[in-house]
């Protein structure tokens, strides 16, 4: 079978760059000096029985963080991106990942713990690997790359054959041929990408097999690192070998289990090896990869770039390696991994052609520029060995004096930048920030999620075979479809809020300005807001506080109001403050109080500079990025100065309170106080009753009361119902300018899955 | 008080305008001939426990339809509308409802069936009712009209003044006024209203008192109508004398309860009369009106409005009348009830100087034209007697030959006018198909309706205290919230139901016409179906059936999809049939067929005229106000036309099939063809399921199906989802071009009330 004459005649090169990529990475829980922690994994990530995300690999302190297996290099790296910011956010405040796959600061061995596993299978294997490598080497960590190329390639290659009748042997070979010729070349993929050169004496039990200043490719994958016993032997020949030389091992005692067997490429599909010759092998785990320590999650897309071609190469060559070949290309690797890492690799030559050929295919298959640039920066480090990522790591520990100083330096920087935009996920920064938060909370609990449309804020969260969907953050199954039609129009509200007996302002519609100007003598004296019926950004509102009493004025607003919609309402005017009351189930989760966007005076400083400093806040950002907005200093502003008299450049005395708008929206630079504590209960069990009467599971009440101290009084009218609003916002209230933050998002994830652990 | 003044002083013309209003009308339950039926109420009308709107007063022929109280008249008469074409359609086809007060064809007492009530009391009441008066005088039946003022009128009428000091008092004292004041001038409306100048010597038991050709005004209001022993005196002088008067009468069992005192104005708001002395008389309800056999329902809205203001004119009067006014109001009635109504009264000049009265406060209240033209018709009427409507009644019976021929004539016109808009129900025609026949259906079987916003098509219904609302007819309480979130999104829809196991066709989906016509080799040969991801009215959809063989094409066709949308999708094309359907919980409850607009050939007429005959069918017309759209016979359809080689002009052979459309929408002329019983029952399981995984209570599945008659084979790629649609459309299953009706509305009401009997 010629592969590539197939792909060329079926036009198979898309399909044949398709798959799925997913990233394990295993990494310590250091101190902030790099050295390893003893603590216990973390509380608040979760149940490790189900997690698919944080996990721990061998010890207690080494964390193991998983991708979902997504389409797109791209995606798998958000996700690892994600995963890495909801950790590091999560960690207690003095601990840190470090971004070295050969550990530092080894505490004791005794002091090592393994991981505290639910299943005790798993700590027993745990207890036998301490037996037979001891606790040190079980701490080197690394990065695990499983691809599958699109099932739809494997299967139009078969149908474009007729060499072989069965499609799961045809399937097996095909990763086979991977496999045994990713076993050739896969020094080629160390010489390139490993960044193990060093390690402290205290790993080789005071035995350093380095010279004072000797550097090496990879610790990792020499015989110093997590390898086998040498005389483990398997062999590639064919899947039937793979699984009888393998069973051998275990048979014989020398390995515990197959998964002992720590090859480069893993055939992946089954639970058992001989399972696969039935059920075809699924996918391969590529297990070669030094963590990087200059990419804040240990790999950079280019270089899962480069290895996906790389891959995609080994199933393109026309030959395929054979068991010597196999043999050929370990020892290669052993020999390349002790190499000084400065120095040209004795082999450069073969990776150079290698390479070259890996350009041939790109052009074949018509890849885009930007693949073919990253291949031949790497084929360039052939001849400069400094531009290896193992060279680099080498100046670097040089410049710093030691490689756990500078893996300290770097886990703090980590940590550092994952905090800079903390109310945001960076890796979903296109998605609001409300499901950046729910998709923060859902990683760090352990659903299962899938982003199913993110232009639309859509999710699914799964756990076990509980299925949920989510929209906007709150939008759920719990909310019954005719809530939020009953929230949306106005009417409709106020008819439901009175019938179920809460205070509602009074209010009349019109249809046309005529009949509602002959009403007028119906509201004359009466402190009324005239609005659009279902218009909700406030455009087209007046408000008569102190009562109507001008027949023209009244017009005027009429007028107002019908620009905005056809129908209009005349609402009685309630004195009192507006808050807003974030209600989910039986519960007031939070209560806000809204601001208008104002400074308050030093008696040194001008608005302008007033304004600048407020602005200067973290939560506050222009657009949608930030939980807050900044002040602005348009017209609008410069209009409510000017009715206090004031200039931007006026200087205002102490403690003076300047307003710069009228209305308390968040997005005009609005504060957000939260004062779920301060509020009388009484006013959180009447938002609870309006949000069950509008039949909701989650609803923002905006009430007017005339002091949040005193009990409501529901037969006076002292107080009364604004508006019930659908799929609320959350991030004022988890994000406050002032007051205690509300952890909504979690709320929401309890009520979706309240059989979370 | 000065009533007058103080609504100057006060501006309370409008208010005092407003009230509430509520109709009661009897009839009999008739043969084709007028004749009264023995049949028992229809079972159809649900139960008379709890119906709201179809009772039976005495006879178990005779029908009482309640209409809900309303703020305005227009929509009382609205509701009396409704509720009689539910009623007329409902009848069994040969009974019809007799349009006069007076009965005829009364069949012999013994076979008068008294209403068949559950409760014992009810029946026990009508039994001695029997004994007092005979069946026959029971069976005559009028117009009972509820009124009440505006409370806020009262409330501002009680805060201007300080004569009364307890609200109660003030509020009794008012509705009192107008009680005495109306009891004073009624004479005036049976003048104008009256409609019962004679009835069959039977109902005398063969004794008329009638001379022969003797026509009197009102029968009804006489002495011999429905009215209590002459003996029978109650006092209106205060309402603790009304109290303790009518309870005398019924100590002494000259009443067997209080309900039995027929006056003209019954004092409401309590049980018992006692109870109103300290709740206050809420309403009134005026008793004294004949059905006026030409109103399609017994009143015209003009006469509705008139009697409005003729009571508020009692209370706008400076006089309130004493005792002996209201007697000598009781026997002026009595005297006009028996003049011949083609003469002039004896008191026209009363009533001619209380009607301009009536013009005058008008003239204060600065009312509209429209009901000072009202006035001035009825005031000409003391002067012209013949335009007086027992008049006319008079003049119809003289022409016919008989009243019972023509209240035949009138009940089986009216009848058939009922079913002209058969799919309809004209009260609410402005609301959509689907929701006018939810409200036929919910006025059938007795639920409690309310209108809450008719341009939103948003109802509420109400069974007991079981409060459920409904839009657009099928969207409830019983969806979730993200179900019609799932459907909106094609790709979601796709990915979940793909998930759940569903045959769904594979599609890809591309942001950018680059990429997509990069991805030409994907697709090539293969059929496929390119289409925006959203948008719903099969605009930018290309279909390849054969296969896409031409980059070109595939580009032009890309190009086209992306002019709707950010986002399009390539997907399979699926070989079959499509078909529609309608899921309700765990059943489909109808399957149809969607044809492309036709006509079939009959060798004779040209395909102009074919078209002309097809759009003749009732079920078809213009815009949304019939189930079925007319055949347009546009561009479109010429150039579909052209396509067969045909014009408008052509005469296609006899069978021929023409097609006037490629599309299948029934908006564009399709032919609806109901399938239900024709379609495997495994394609609706797997419907049943599809909307299961949508979470969706009501939902609309198009299927792919090659052969409806054989089994769904899941395994085999032989079917597939093309769509799951929330909120369908139930008027093609309802009313169906050809098949079955499906009353899927009924469904839509036993689904939200399982309760209901």
């Amino acid at each position: 079978m010629n592969i590539q004459q197939i792909i060329k005649q079926h036009h198979l090169e898309l399909l044949f760059q398709q798959g799925t990529f997913g990233i394990e990475k295993e990494s310590q829980r250091v101190h902030s000096d790099g050295s390893i922690v003893t603590s216990s994994h973390p509380k608040a990530f979760g149940n490790r029985r189900f997690h698919p995300y944080i996990q721990t690999d061998f010890a207690e302190s080494q964390l193991e963080l998983v991708t979902p297996p997504m389409k797109k290099l791209e995606d798998t790296l958000r996700w690892l991106s994600a995963i890495h910011e909801v950790t590091l956010r999560t960690l207690p405040e003095n601990e840190f990942i470090f971004p070295f796959s050969m550990p530092a600061g080894l505490p004791p061995e005794e002091h090592i713990k393994v991981a505290q596993l639910d299943n005790h299978e798993d700590v027993a294997y745990r207890e036998h690997l301490v037996q037979s490598y001891g606790k040190y080497k079980q701490m080197v960590s690394g990065i695990h790359y499983n691809f599958q190329i699109d099932p739809k390639f494997i299967e139009a290659l078969f149908h474009a054959q007729n060499e072989t009748q069965s499609a799961v042997d045809f399937q097996n070979d095909f990763y086979l041929k991977i496999a045994k010729n990713f076993l050739r070349y896969q020094w080629i993929l160390l010489y390139l990408f490993s960044a193990t050169p060093t390690v402290e004496e205290k790993y080789f039990r005071g035995n350093s097999p380095l010279k004072p200043h000797q550097y090496v490719r990879s610790l990792r994958s020499g015989k110093y690192g997590y390898v086998n016993d040498p005389k483990i032997h398997v062999s590639y020949d064919s899947l039937q070998e793979y699984v009888e030389t393998l069973e051998h091992w275990v048979k014989s005692g020398d390995l515990i289990a197959e998964k002992e067997f720590y090859s480069s490429v893993r055939l992946r599909g089954a639970k058992k090896a001989r399972d696969l010759l039935e059920k075809g092998i699924q996918y391969l785990e590529f297990r070669l990869f030094d963590l990087n320590p200059f990419a804040p999650y240990g790999i950079e897309l280019d270089d899962a770039k480069f290895i996906h071609y790389f891959i995609l190469l080994m199933a393109w060559l026309e030959d395929t390696a054979d068991q010597e070949g196999v043999e050929l290309g370990k020892a290669r690797l052993a020999e390349v991994a002790w190499e000084d890492p400065r120095q040209q690799s004795v082999y450069a030559v073969e990776g150079e052609l290698v390479l070259l050929e890996m350009l041939k295919m790109l052009e074949q298959l018509n890849v885009s520029d930007e693949i073919k640039t990253i291949v031949k920066d790497k084929l360039g480090q052939f001849a400069n060995p400094s531009q290896t990522l193992c060279a680099k790591v080498v100046a670097a520990i040089e410049q710093v004096g030691s490689y756990q100083q500078l893996g300290a330096d770097i886990a703090q920087s980590n940590k550092a930048k994952a905090f800079e935009r903390f109310y945001a996920l960076s890796a979903f920064d296109n998605m609001e920030l409300s499901t950046q938060a729910l998709l923060f909370d859902a990683i760090q609990k352990g659903l299962n999620i899938e982003i199913l449309d993110e232009r639309d804020q859509f999710i699914s969260l799964q756990f076990g075979e509980h299925l949920e969907y989510v929209k906007n953050g709150n939008m759920t199954s719990h909310d019954s479809y005719i809530s939020p039609l009953i929230m949306e129009n106005k009417v409709v509200t106020k008819k439901v809020l009175a019938k179920a007996g809460f205070n509602v302002p009074q209010s009349i519609e019109f249809t046309d300005v005529k009949s509602a100007v002959e009403n007028f003598p119906l509201f004359e004296n009466r402190a009324i807001v005239i609005k659009p019926k279902s218009t909700n950004f406030g455009l087209g509102i007046s408000i008569f506080q102190q009562g109507v009493t001008d027949r023209d004025d009244f017009a005027k607003a009429v007028e107002i109001a019908f620009r905005e919609d056809k129908e209009i309402m005349v609402e009685d005017y309630l004195l009192g403050t507006e808050y807003r009351f974030f209600v989910l189930g039986d519960q007031t989760l939070a209560v806000l109080l809204r601001v208008p966007a104002n400074v308050i005076g030093d008696g040194v400083h001008t608005v302008a500079e007033l304004v600048a400093v407020k602005n200067d806040h973290p939560l506050r950002g222009d657009g949608s990025r930030t939980p807050l907005k900044k002040i602005a200093l348009g017209d609008i502003e410069q209009l409510q100065l000017k009715e206090q008299g004031l200039t931007v450049d006026s200087i205002p005395a102490k403690d003076q309170l300047v307003q710069l708008r009228a209305n308390s929206n968040i997005s005009t630079g609005g504060d957000s106080i939260d004062m779920t504590d301060e509020m009388h209960a009484s006013y959180k069990e009447i938002a609870v009753g309006i949000s069950k009467a509008m039949g909701a599971a989650v609803c923002g009440v905006d009430l007017i009361i005339p002091d949040l101290k005193q009990p409501a009084e529901p037969s006076l009218r002292s107080w009364g119902v604004i508006e019930a609003n659908f799929n609320p916002m959350m991030m004022m209230h988890i994000f406050p300018f002032s007051g205690q933050s509300r952890r909504l998002t979690m709320n929401v994830i309890k009520m979706l899955f309240p059989e979370l652990p």
